[in-house]
């Protein structure tokens, strides 16, 4: 592919001026269309050293409303970064709908650095990468990825000129020159990842780019074709429309099902045992600070199930500096204008942390399926998302544990009347509570079919049979402190 | 003060229990109370090293709802912190409209670190932090400052355990003793800044921390007195209805019926200056990257003014890399729930980068006092609040420069009605535009006292005639570059 491409193609200067001026104004208006249509763009430029990647992108920029795009740049990673899982950093600056971002290097760089001696450990950012890809255009999401290729003595000329000139001497080091040596090397190399994360939800498009001029028309185009057919896919509802076949789950496998909801405890073993948990747990707590161990832990249920106060003896002994709780309700105006999955990455806890998740992504099979706040695409296409996603937490470490807490319909009723004859407790029901109650069965099925989907090997569901919250309150705890002082002990 | 506390007070084990639980049903009532109310709370806990700090706020948060607070801890700053504004790093974790927010350790650790050798820059920091603490209380925000105060021989006691414990010896490092031996001239320091810091917005609390259980009760009395007395304002509507007298303005110094809109620009001329002048750019741009100088614009102006044209040409030759265009409109969700400073504070550019502000701060003092959406005292405060929050960008080292792009009513219409009528340009018009356009007198009153109220020596208004457009992209971009081309030759 790379080998056979010729890099050195040009353009003359009026027919590129007449191009990029025709090009440039389609650009400026598709910018407005991607805007008024929601969707959200990410241009990433990834190439030979030497280029031309940054001269690309201010060319591309010129007619775009500075208003609408913005443009990162991959630098050396902070302390922040690197003690999250890799793909953190980019999910955090994930464009909102509407809006262009340019990446000038990307998710690429830990392949393209070549810093990874054993090429075994390719498989797992590949992986990650392409179902990241996957997730943002599957959500209605643009990724355009260019790769600027330019011949063996096209960069050794680009490098020497700018060696030479004492203003960009700087931009030249020992890893660009060592590049440019061992040209063949690194094209296979290159070619290898083009090849391995060319897939129909982000294709590479190769740019040659010994002429700027050559290189300028055809980043235009290829950013334009990719706007144009996003902006057609969304009319079309195409991804909305798609019919997404699951595998079957057979008769008679709900999990929900067997829950046991007789199970109790009385007050005293309750009081020991949760004492005796708790002071594991801060200790437990010390340790993973002092070996970065991070973990994330999902809290999701039926409404009045005991999640709150599960949670609050679950963190009462813990240092509050090292953990945090992130409670999730409906998605305000910012979160609504980014991928679903984006505001829970931005709570992916730091090595050495941890987050409770109280309400989750989960959202988007149960309250999203329900109330059909999504597509049926949408929310059928969720659990291997999900899936993915949750093993990039444990792939990075992560210690990740869910709980669905579950009680009966009848349990439900006694304690809304209780909250709603309680005036201390009044404000904790709300309507919304009663009429989700109605939808009982619905619930039923998207919580059976949840955890038979999203039950992996590297994060299986607890459920907690909850009809006696303090039985509830020590499964839980008991369980998160087993699970933590396993994964310590490794 | 400090020197005549008795640290020593105690508080038996049974009281204690009554005590908190008492206080604790109290403060847990408090924050859903607050969290209704929409009052945020900060909470910040300084003191002696080995005061308990940690401890005290692990026992605060045991009534609180885990899903309504966070700890932040102030550790050693990041490089996007140091290359920032000293207060940048806690405008970033301000809390949302009924969030509380406890800090171990605070914006006082500029002071209380006491690695500044010359006192003299103490004046800086004091009027930093006590501008930034009215403006918070001012909005309606809670602050609880608690200083842990302990004896010497308590102190040397503690200190001496921690060190002998080989679990605990790592907490206690070099400037702890040197704090313990040099204890009375701290005291002296602390002193000081406590009484340089105490202000009617903020009030100190002493808490005597000998006993811990003394200590806890204290703390527990300090913040529920806060919150209580907060809702009582808010419920009076107390900030709402203060009475702020502004000093008079001259009459006939209106800047903008000074400015003379005939001024016009050839053709020619306009397209040498502007290529002149974007050039310079490129390398003023270049050089403060190099010598870290940031940049923050802010652009201003009557709908259809021409601030979009003017900014576009300004960046149009610079490394995208290097800047960031920030539009701002009506505020969404997220920012409403936050002081009005706070989206603002989050652009504020690093060193050696740069912020265009397309619409900024001044919509207090325009759009939100002639719309009514806020309180007469709001927006006669927000003057001082804007100077004071300028001074702090340019004392860190920011150039400031804010553009008023000045045109008249009938310019204007002009403008509307070609933007109707060009099928090209009818995205640029709404129905708003014509709603503010019958405003023209109020807005050209609000504009005036504006210019007028916050044209201040650090950062002075341009007014920017742009009945020609050509003439006001010159002008404003020839400023800019006069402007960076002076701050870099310092």
């Amino acid at each position: 592919m790379l080998k056979n491409i010729n890099t050195s193609q040009k353009m003359d200067k009026d027919e590129y001026k007449k191009e990029i001026n025709s090009l440039g104004l389609r650009l400026s208006e598709m910018q407005r269309v991607c805007k008024d249509e929601k969707i959200p763009i990410m241009v990433i430029v990834e190439g030979w050293s030497a280029a031309g990647k940054g001269s690309r992108i201010r060319s591309l920029i010129r007619y775009l409303d500075p208003r609408g795009f913005e443009v990162f740049t991959t630098n050396k990673t902070t302390e922040d970064e690197r003690f999250r899982p890799y793909m953190w950093r980019f999910w955090k600056v994930l464009p909102a709908k509407g809006r262009i971002h340019i990446y000038d290097r990307s998710w690429y760089q830990s392949i393209m650095s070549g810093h990874r001696k054993k090429e075994a450990k390719l498989a797992a950012p590949v992986y990650d990468i392409t179902s990241f890809e996957k997730t943002i255009t599957d959500n209605g999401g643009v990724i355009v990825k260019l790769f600027l290729h330019i011949s063996k003595s096209e960069q050794e000329q680009r490098l020497t000129l700018l060696a030479e000139d004492p203003n960009t001497a700087w931009r030249v080091n020992n890893s660009d020159i060592k590049q440019n040596r061992k040209y063949k090397k690194n094209r296979d190399r290159f070619e290898r990842m083009l090849s391995e994360t060319n897939h129909n939800a982000a294709h590479w498009t190769i740019v040659e780019a010994d002429d700027s001029r050559f290189a300028d028309v055809k980043v235009y185009r290829t950013v334009l074709a990719a706007m144009e057919s996003a902006v057609q896919a969304k009319r079309d509802k195409t991804t909305e429309n798609v019919d997404i076949v699951l595998s079957a789950i057979p008769e008679g496998s709900s999990k929900l099902a067997e829950a046991d909801l007789s199970l109790k405890i009385g007050r005293d073993d309750y009081s020991t045992r949760l004492k005796a948990a708790q002071n594991d747990l801060e200790r437990i707590h010390n340790a993973m600070y002092k070996h970065r161990l991070p973990a994330a832990m999902v809290f999701e249920g039926w409404d009045a199930a005991g999640k709150g106060g599960a949670i609050i003896r679950t963190v009462a002994s813990l240092d509050p500096r090292g953990y945090k709780v992130a409670p999730y309700g409906a998605p305000n105006d910012v979160e609504n204008a980014h991928h679903y999955l984006w505001r829970f990455w931005n709570e992916v806890p730091k090595a050495g942390h941890m987050t409770v998740f109280d309400r989750s992504w989960y959202g988007r099979v149960m309250v999203e399926r329900v109330e059909g706040f999504c597509s049926t695409a949408d929310w059928k296409r969720a659990f291997g998302e999900i899936n993915d996603f949750e093993k990039q937490l444990v792939d990075s470490g992560i210690v990740l544990l869910k709980f669905w807490l579950h009680i009966d319909p009848d349990e439900q009723l006694k304690r809304f009347e209780l909250r709603t004859n309680t005036p201390a407790k009044e404000w904790k029901i709300t309507d919304e509570d009663w009429r989700n109650r109605d939808k009982w069965d619905q619930y039923l099925e998207a919580v059976d079919e949840m955890i038979n989907r999203t039950s992996t090997e590297h994060a299986p569901w607890t459920i907690v049979e909850a009809n006696d919250k303090l039985f509830a309150r020590i499964k839980v705890i008991e369980t998160v402190r087993d699970r933590l002082d396993e994964a310590l002990s490794f």
